[in-house]
């Protein structure tokens, strides 16, 4: 390296060679003395003098020594030894004249403070509680058990410190709105809006350290199995599926000249990394990816949906486009009939870390694996909760009708059949029909007697002008339909499934709500995870997207999901009803927590399902073009997959709502209570994105 | 749990004893058969026909054995047997009529594949490069060396593949764009626009790699340390700082009648978790934050900075407020004579890690301290690249000119005093000054003779018009300043440093990139990292913020920094000027990588900084109210840090841009060539949001 001799004296005093050997000599020419003369020899006028507080409880700014423990750490082992503490002011109380009992409290838990020093407790007792302090005192072993001030805390009880020193770091208000740590807990609105005191109750700082946990525990069992972590833009563009996209204006301006007033630019906020992520996958950089990543949804208020939400995305290059050849797994996995078994398996692999690692479980894996059209003739629903049996079966399964009769009940041979549920008698008779249908016409509820065992059909709206074709058989054995007690209840269904509910299915989780509020039925604790497969590839269903198909197919979840191999044939050939995809949900305890697919890889097959079926016009497809490229320069098969973080970690927390598992959650309303958002902006800063208000005298904030 | 008996056939097919047990019986009930008859039942037109292409090329859809190895973890051990690889097709030749030799690609490397089977190399030989093929053979130890195809790649050359099956999993088009790993790159223009085809190139998917290895040795140090990722919003409310920020409008009105067109409502995109991270802290939820956050500015194309960046983001509660009372360090500590020494080794830790990881290179720690003031003066920097030498120093500094003429050749005796530098012969011969002054107007060139060794001053346009006071020692001894062949700088500079940089300071930078340029100077390898301290807490020089304070003082940084504790009396009577923060800034090689604090915790304090030294008003301070509120609740005292992502990468990675370590950037324009962001949105759409465009006539696209 070129150096330059040093050869005068101030250069002894900064040269990089002593500055770097020691940078206290540097230090030393900072002398503030010059400092002070150079301010001196300028003018500046002084500003107002800081006024300091009266009532004594000035914050501690100089030095202090640092904290030598976490209460959490604290036990018999340190007893005798001193020790230095911060927290918060939790409890105090007078024993007596010189006894004065304090509870000290950080985010690892609670200790008892002792203090027989009448200056020390003088000083204490005047500090608000939820004050910071910083103590010392001598841990002392504690003889009698500890009165807990508070259940939900749990302190180090098998110590006190007997206070030597204590320090006001900073006073809390006389009065807060609330006492985070109390039993008793203040309203909603109020927690919502100081949500950074309601964050100090243990029960909502242990979720969030939860949440952290389960992110870690994700990354590192994802970097063991060779995923490479990769940052997708959340700035795009704005996508046809894009109805409920985050537009974000930007003063880049899209017109050429930028003398007139600029056209309005926009970016939208990423929904999901899917396109992303294929292009990485695809672009063959890295054969694993994954992202916990944020995306965004403009919901409009869905309940406990919020506007920003987190996702474990993960995609797979050379995944399987079917049912592997060689299977080492037939057993178990004889129903995993499509392909993406790779995901499958990091997604189990993943869970079961998980599960140990938080809640002590060892789940058994394989998860099960249902298709679509079982899911909704067993459960009426495609993300059944298994927890609890009664099945929502077509009315062709009752076995006092035979085949035969099943066509001439249908409402609609074509379209329509009826399915029903039993609810056997030692739960029936906690239940009032009338109660629970009171605002539901879509369910018919038959109690069953001795009288109409097996003339009930005449009964039912949906059979009753049908002659009964009984079979002895079935009534003379036991197995025979339904037993006097039972409540049997019929709806009406479509005969092809379609959607994720049938009436009667969603009637079957509001039952069960019912009948666990009530105590009659108690669910396991064990999670319950199972595969949902074979979706059928194309919906005409989704309202979601009724925008786009206008009355033509939509996909059913996106337009990259690659159809099951046995059905292509089918698919060529233009027929696209029944035709499934290889699309997977993970379903856990009745609620849809991930879900992926298989997706296209053949460019040919992507541009004709987007043109000939789901008929995108040209513009729509051009939103595609880059995706579709992609795939023409080379792309590998591949498959991923993509989990609710929120809902995983509210699970895991048995929380109510994923806002309990968020630091800074939106209302359903999408409002943010803590930092106000949002909120209007000033023509002015509209203008500079070349927008103003569609109403002049829409009340726009005016700034002075 | 209650049950209900299994009474009827039916149940026998999907109780969900069975379903639990082995979903095989589940599957069963799929019954294909049945799902046909369902379709044909119903008579929905049937669609286009799929059109096969003819050249065939179809990529394979049907059931493949899975991929045995990745061409990095072949080796001779695999010798005599047979494995199966995915990749790409990277080069095809014929040696003979029935001798064949390819390479094949994939993330981890290349292999030679040799086929001797003129089926399959006629199949081959027809396949596009850049194909994805899966191909099936036995692993013979190659005996000659290979030639490598691409100086770029390292194939695995050890051993090659003897073909006995191929598969064509996806046909590339026969001429792409460019093709990635070829030595000559195509333009900048087209690799961006085709990013997706680009990152297959090698140098660019390991800098993906690289970038996620960073990130996780960085969340598992963070962790091992006892930090808790939180994720903080990142649909924030905008604020006064928020010049650059991006707002998003939302759907969400704040007009309470929702029959009137709405309001338009916005939020904005976190320009950092600043904010949010403090209350979390204040909160006392958690003792120790990170999260790696994506950021967002709206830079509007500044050099090498992209609309969404990511940083490594951490606070820590309860660090010190001033140099603790006990310190274990003291010797080498000395000048980090602020609080917050727990963030700075929590940072110097991770870097040790990230160093010792990716580049097996051992840091020494701590890494050094220089007080502003003195990079300043020294290096005429605040984030001085102490990799070569040479000083921009004050005039006074200059031996041959006594302290008291210091003053009289001063410009203007309160605010400016002129810097030199000097460049030394061995370096001045390869420099033209005329040519590299030609831009620069500021800076004061004046090449040393044995004639003007001691009488320059009167050739300099500062110091021309004095009758200057020589000291004979200092002439007389070998120390004296300069020496024939020398080049003098000189430049005019504010006697209190400001900002980042002085007029030497920037050409300072500039010679040595010449130098280097031009192969003069050599840098060293290893790294130099730098904490620069002391910054004044309030400024009047940064454009950034003049709409903000409008000639009023500014935060240098932003109004959280807390002063340092010897100044708190001075700011307290109101005289700001020379009031040093407790800012740190982390510099590597010259480029500040990171930055931070120790905050205020002391609401009143804070309050007085931002209504009578700042003077914002009512208005804005209510912007803060949730940060000052949360401060009066109790709030420990606490620090934290902020470090470029992407930056730190790109140092890693020896990238010139970090464009090349995000896997898919934006323009300087801020513009994505990929998903072509940002577009214009139609006039319905922004009607969604209460905004239309602010000229009707600009180009808004209109939807059919």
């Amino acid at each position: 390296m070129a150096s330059v001799p040093i050869r005068h004296a101030v250069c002894s005093r900064c040269s990089i060679s002593i500055a770097v050997a020691s940078s206290s000599r540097i230090a030393a020419i900072s002398r503030p003395s010059r400092v002070t003369k150079r301010y001196n020899s300028t003018s500046h006028g002084s500003l107002p003098r800081f006024q300091p507080r009266l009532d004594g409880l000035e914050p501690h700014h100089g030095p202090r020594a640092k904290p030598s423990h976490h209460v959490g750490s604290l036990s018999r082992s340190q007893a005798g030894k001193t020790v230095i503490l911060g927290g918060w002011l939790f409890a105090a109380r007078r024993a007596s004249a010189n006894l004065h009992f304090f509870t000290l409290r950080d985010s690892s838990g609670t200790v008892q403070l002792i203090s027989r020093d009448p200056v020390i407790s003088e000083r204490l007792m005047k500090f608000p509680l939820e004050s910071v302090i910083q103590v010392e005192g001598e841990v002392l072993e504690r003889k009698e058990k500890a009165k807990v001030e508070d259940s939900q805390l749990k302190p180090a009880d098998q110590v006190e410190i007997q206070l030597s020193n204590v320090l006001l770091l900073n006073a809390a208000e006389a009065n807060l709105p609330f006492y985070p740590n109390r039993p008793e807990l203040a309203n909603e609105d109020l927690r919502a809006q100081y949500r950074y005191l309601d964050l100090r109750r243990t029960e909502l700082s242990d979720n969030l350290k939860i949440r952290s946990k389960v992110m870690h525990i994700t990354r590192c069992h994802l970097h063991d199995k060779g995923f490479t972590e990769v940052e997708t833009p959340i700035l795009l563009n704005s996508s046809p599926e894009g109805a409920r996209e985050f537009l974000v204006p930007t003063r880049v301006s899209t017109s050429s000249t930028s003398s007139s007033p600029p056209s309005p630019a926009f970016y939208a906020l990423q929904q999901s990394p899917q396109q992303p992520k294929q292009l990485l996958i695809a672009s063959g950089a890295i054969p694993r990816y994954y992202q916990i990543a944020r995306c965004f949804r403009d919901e409009d208020g869905r309940k406990d949906r919020q506007p920003e939400f987190t996702q474990i995305d993960l995609e797979m290059a050379f995944v399987s486009g079917t049912a592997p050849v060689v299977d080492e797994r037939a057993a178990q996995q004889s129903t995993w009939n499509i392909g993406g078994s790779e995901v499958r398996d990091v997604v189990e692999g993943l869970v079961k870390d998980i599960w140990k690692e938080i809640k002590g479980i060892e789940l058994k894996t394989p998860f099960n694996v249902m298709p679509y059209e079982v899911a909704m003739d067993v459960y009426g629903s495609d993300k059944p909760d298994t927890r609890f049996e009664m099945y929502t079966l077509p009315i062709g399964y009752f076995p006092t009708l035979t085949e035969d009769t099943l066509d001439r009940i249908l409402l609609d041979e074509r379209l329509y059949t009826v399915e029903w549920m039993v609810t056997p008698a030692h739960l029936a008779k906690h239940i009032d029909p009338r109660q629970l249908l009171a605002n539901n016409h879509f369910v018919h509820c038959i109690p069953i007697t001795e009288s109409n065992m097996m003339t009930w059909p005449a009964e039912s709206p949906f059979t009753n002008n049908l002659e009964l074709e009984i079979d002895p058989e079935l009534i003379n054995h036991a197995r025979g339909g339904v037993q006097p007690g039972d409540l049997l209840w019929l709806a009406q269904r479509k005969k092809i499934p379609e959607g994720g509910w049938t009436n009667l299915g969603r009637f079957r989780v509001e039952l069960a709500e019912y009948l666990v509020g009530a105590g009659h039925l108690v669910l396991p604790p064990e999670p319950r995870f199972l595969w949902i497969t074979g979706f059928p590839l194309f919906t005409r269903a989704d309202e979601d997207k009724a925008f786009l198909s206008k009355g033509r197919w939509a996909s059913t979840h996106h337009p990259f999901t690659a159809p099951v191999y046995e059905d292509l044939e089918q698919l060529k050939k233009g027929q696209v009803e029944g035709v499934r995809g290889q699309h997977y949900d993970l379903v856990l305890n009745g609620q849809e927590i991930g879900g992926g697919s298989v997706r296209i890889h053949d460019a040919d097959l992507q541009e004709h399902i987007m043109k000939e079926i789901l008929q995108l016009d040209e513009k729509e497809v051009s939103r595609f073009a880059h995706l579709i490229q992609a795939l023409k320069f080379g792309a590998p098969p591949h498959g991923g997959l993509a989990i609710g973080l929120d809902r995983l970690v509210s699970i895991l927390c048995d929380s109510k709502s994923i806002r309990q598992v968020i630091a800074f959650p939106k209302t359903a309303g999408g409002s943010d209570p803590v930092f106000k958002s949002p909120s209007s902006a000033t023509v002015d800063v509209l203008k500079g994105y070349g927008l103003r208000p569609l109403t002049e005298d829409s009340e726009v904030e005016k700034k002075d």
